[in-house]
């Protein structure tokens, strides 16, 4: 039989625990495990709530291992360092993100790219390599090997910090990764939630001209007066969007539901790049063929297609985030 | 009215045309222009055959012109050409792919990317800037614009080079743009028909390790032996597309039909490229959410799929081929 929780391991913990599938949280004594010596031991402060942290509470990815504390997001203050830690010390602001191990061994962690690790161990959910459960963040402490510890900046608030380690860095990464992240660049952000608006401010923040496509109208005035987004686009209006046909250097896609990808892969420039970082459930539909000889189909919303367009599907952060628009809104504070 | 097309130009020409949809070729008298300062005339040879073509003649697209002249992979000998004209002479071996003019003023144009210029004339079916039907390969004699004519090497035999003019572009550029192209590079062929097999040979060419995957066992003897692929893959072979997962750093996508991409997709290593260069007519499916969690995937055959992956869409030569395995095979020589 398998060890309590509150007993398995030396150091007392607590949190918010689901016990089933019906969406509640509940108290929950557990324990973390002595620091190693590689290990960082940190006071949980802020957590950023993550739609994937709902999915996995109602388990509706059917992956979920009860009891279960989520919570990926999660900053704090370091309370003790393992004899071998080199980065760290007590005292200095730090976060963990959606992953506490991976191989070690494989290429993509030799590249430092353990998200892609097919071993990695995600922060809660999971086991990690001795077996015992891996809890996350709606807890009061949290002890993971510095190798994925990340440090926090002394002058970024805990509660601004603490969305960056999964929405932050889904949008951030394909920015940089696929060039999108310089003046002259032109991107275009779907969906103004969670990760839209973290992506209209990293691109401004790089210096790219930014227009957020949305499906409401309403949205107008947070993306470009709060967010600093250049233009704005209602994606139902055909008249906008085909006004805008053939002008975005890059896509970032941040909607979770299927959608239509042909208006948004319109609106490209040549050679353009449509990433996805929402995850719908169900797949969505890559017309090929108006991609190819687009100038020559009869429907006139196709009449500037273009002819050579990327489909991306980027995740660095593993997590999904869907319908997040609280995401920055809400943090859930222990024991501060 | 317009004029006949026997009368519409000086220079008289024959060809074999479809009249309408109903998929019969028959002769054809019509006329070619007087080759202008910059123009270069020349015998067609020979032609290639592209399953487009078929499509055309029976305006399966919807957009055929009639008469249709077709062919767009048109080779054979200069006969003449105008006083401006730099790179040709009388007697030159010489092509004519899908293009014969562009805008000249776009971007694309101005980055030697004619083929993405949103006014571009096809080669056949099209309108030239006059307002004449371009007439294509399935003809005795061309002229066109030297900027639009190739040159044939000398040792080039011209049946085999006729069809490189659209089939072999349209694999050649994404193995080149993809950085396909290199010893260490492993790649797979979707699909062993016309532009199946020129893939497989410019890979090889390249250097890279080539890895044919195809629904048809028996095409493994002609992939492996006869175009010297490394190995073959048979699709519904669920062991043998599992034991080939995380594989390849690139996919050449030639089915024309819809089929699953995610299969594909598993055989992708991390950051692995697919690119489809078919032109199946419904919308393929593109499954997102396996690809950002699929190590969570309940599903075996998808517990080490990719979590970022490139699905690209990429077509230099557009105009596509679709089950053209008799591509290289059936030749049309008029009056040679």
């Amino acid at each position: 039989m398998a060890a309590q929780p509150e007993f398995e391991h030396p150091r007392k913990a607590f949190g918010w625990a689901a016990r089933d599938s019906s969406g509640l949280l509940s108290p929950f004594k557990f324990s973390r495990r002595e620091p190693g010596e590689k290990d960082v031991a940190f006071k949980v402060l802020y957590c950023g709530i993550c739609h994937s942290d709902l999915h996995n509470v109602k388990n509706e990815w059917g992956t979920s291992i009860y009891p279960m504390v989520p919570g990926h997001e999660l900053v704090g203050v370091v309370t003790e360092v393992g004899s071998k830690v080199e980065r760290f010390k007590v005292g200095d602001k730090v976060g963990v993100g959606c992953l506490v191990d991976s191989c070690r061994t494989c290429q993509n962690c030799s590249d430092n790219l353990e998200n892609y690790c097919p071993q990695f161990t995600l922060t809660y959910g999971a086991k990690y390599k001795d077996g015992s459960i891996t809890y996350g963040g709606y807890s009061d402490s949290m002890v993971a090997d510095e190798d994925f510890v990340i440090r926090i900046p002394d002058e970024l608030p805990f509660d601004a910090a603490a969305p960056l380690l999964c929405a932050g860095i889904t949008v951030y990464s394909p920015l940089k990764y696929y060039g999108l992240d310089k003046p002259g660049q032109h991107v275009g952000v779907v969906g103004l939630g969670g990760l839209g608006h973290m992506a209209v401010k990293f691109a401004k923040a790089f210096g790219a001209k930014v227009t957020v496509i949305s499906t409401s109208p309403n949205k107008k005035e947070e993306a470009i007066q709060n967010l600093g987004a250049d233009s704005f686009l209602v994606s139902r209006d055909q008249d906008q969007m085909k006004g805008a046909m053939g002008t975005l250097d890059g896509i970032i896609d941040t909607v979770s539901a299927v959608h239509p990808l042909l208006p948004l892969i319109a609106l490209l420039k040549y050679h353009g790049k449509l990433v996805t970082v929402g995850a719908p459930e169900k797949p969505l539909e890559l017309p090929i063929f108006p991609l190819l000889i687009g100038k020559y189909m009869k429907n006139i919303s196709l009449n500037k297609i273009q002819h050579k367009t990327f489909v991306m599907v980027h995740k660095d952060s593993l997590v999904q985030k869907s319908n997040i628009y609280a995401h920055l809104k809400i943090k859930i504070k222990i024991k501060s």
